[in-house]
């Protein structure tokens, strides 16, 4: 078995999907942001008065996921035809879900991936002037759908 | 206390650093991707003769450093001086370095978290064939010197 | 009645348009830039002549409407058929006119729109050392046909 | 006289700066998005409650002012040290206003300008299903310091 | 006869492609970086051990023919289906060689044309500091086919 | 000797130039197109009159000097302080020569490279409909000069 972003010489490529079928597809990622408590608190907090960070991540992710092409070399650009990023506080963390279609070639995961991604980078960002010990976590595909290889579901 | 992105009308905006002193900065940020055992042999496998996933994602982490301000919504836009992203297979998963330099009037952690997840995304995209349980996991900022808040060391 | 872009929590999101049909698509905008009877007579002049400020701003527009899913948040990216820009003296003004076309699963005013703007912001560019006053203005559709909701005509 | 962004032989460059002073700069523009009075009650509405349309454009105003050097042909890359932008219902109409610094060799006017010009177009863009007689009016200058040419103030 | 890039009035324009054909297209590019002997030996050296110049240029040439679109002003935007590039030492020189395919109403002679170039441009950027007398060369179409002007091939 | 693009593991990174000098630095590139003697003539004719191709290929060539950093994968983003390219006739081919100045910590060479190659794919572009055996060539360093390599002349 080997790698298909490889060729026959070891060399990277963007595989040739030009004889797949154009079909609906969809994927579904999720991630989390962990936090200080307090941190997790003023987010919250924030959110019901002023200064809603959530409402910034969630715009930073549906905009990276129509970058995906530009940011992972192997990517084939795509047309996206939904994008949603739900944030919510659960679990004492924040966390993060991306669904992502297309009718196309091609899955749609990395965009789902990377739409979660950058909204968690975003998170971080606004607020690592009071919390520098944030992680990012657990970032993975938990649905994907359309496509020869099936229904693929990991929650 | 508040999140520095917002204005007090809650408002978000980009902060203004047009006082603060210019001065040498450096972040470095780790990260990894978890996957099945024989995943990561793969890995290390295709590295040894051909088809090398650690250096593709090698260089969309540098070269996404660069982007960083296009895609995290408040960030300034600033001259990198310097990027390494280290890739290694330790401890069952794929662990990912990146260190970022600047001489600037903002820090560059985001640049650094940022080639670590993008990093961390490529490496996904090229062994999502095989293994589709992968997680991105740990992305953490673990230094983070020069400007006035001083130095910054998580581990 | 509500507003498409926002889900019923009030979240942000692309709209999903995978079940619309895929049809042709036009869309026309207008809008202009005002300035001083000297200013204009100096874009004239150099249209004749040499500096042509209008072929500038047309190339401008049509570069702006293929970046247009990556400027708007919410727009869904789009391979777009054609893509004219006009610009001409009228009415004491610069006037510009934008025409896109696609064949697909949404509308392309935004990258008419988004033509002229740009158009007339690269005018206020090449001209701003003259003359500080002028006033991009009257940015508007004017017509667009394709799809479920038909032809929409303004003027 | 003549246009700055033209050699003698009428060929558009980019204007060489580099004997111009390091200095601190600010540029402030405005403009409007008219529309039906219901359209802007809309506004005003789901801002109180749900779907918060002058946060997103906001955001893509900010966004865009980074990117301004990508769309307009002849203006310098920049490293913006601030961007607001701020968004309010006066007048009967949506008035958006846009404050942009540097220190550097050229202005921000055209960040400014682009700054205003993207927040009117997703305005636009979020509104369009309810109002198509929506109008992008008024773009302009009001302030401009630091520099050769001194202070320049509009309104 | 005349260039279908500009309407009759001279003014350039994205040509309406929106009447075609949707037809399997592919477009091969070749093109070459000529060097000292000795500059040459050294990218076979770190071939063979470390420092893998080609691997680089192709994932940077892969990379820019997705970009072709936001370089080439009056480029369709395209759904690419396969990107390969090849980068070998013949001849006394590093040869570059691209192929692109798509489904779609234009063909993608320029996004092969563009991949080479920046492939080409990548060799260049990273063995500079040892040979500045490089240069790129030979740039051409060896092979197009699919849509109404049926095959072309040169070599 | 070994390029300065990898570290000594083989691993590209980008090089750090933090402790560089900011100095003013200046590159001048050359490029050409070759192409049949009728379609050159068509060039000069459209010139005259109406289609610009060299106008159109100036702008692109100045818009990609200012893309270089997200092409070329290793290369450092820089404040560009003028951009000039200039296309002319002579010797039965285009002829293209790109400058570029900044003041940094890092050379140019690569922007007025790729400037002069952007320039070159834009003319085939506007002209592949009559002519697709023109051939991209002959593109070089001609000077540069700043930094502590001191000046380089070709030509």
């Amino acid at each position: 078995m080997s790698f298909t972003h490889f060729d026959d010489k070891g060399a990277a490529h963007m595989v040739d999907v030009s004889a797949k079928e154009v079909t609906a597809r969809v994927a579904v990622a999720r991630g989390a942001v962990t936090m200080a408590p307090e941190t997790l608190a003023m987010i919250v907090d924030g959110r019901a008065k002023k200064g809603d960070v959530l409402a910034v991540a969630r715009l930073a992710g549906i905009m990276a996921s129509k970058k995906t092409h530009d940011l992972i070399p192997l990517c084939h650009p795509l047309a996206l035809s939904k994008v949603a990023v739900e944030l919510s506080v659960a679990q004492g963390r924040v966390e993060i879900e991306a669904t992502v279609k297309t009718t196309g070639q091609t899955g749609v995961e990395m965009e789902a991936l990377t739409a979660v991604s950058v909204a968690a980078l975003t998170v971080y960002d606004m607020v690592k002037a009071v919390d520098k010990g944030m992680q990012i976590t657990d970032i993975r595909l938990v649905l994907k759908d359309g496509g020869k290889s099936g229904r693929y579901e990991a929650e």
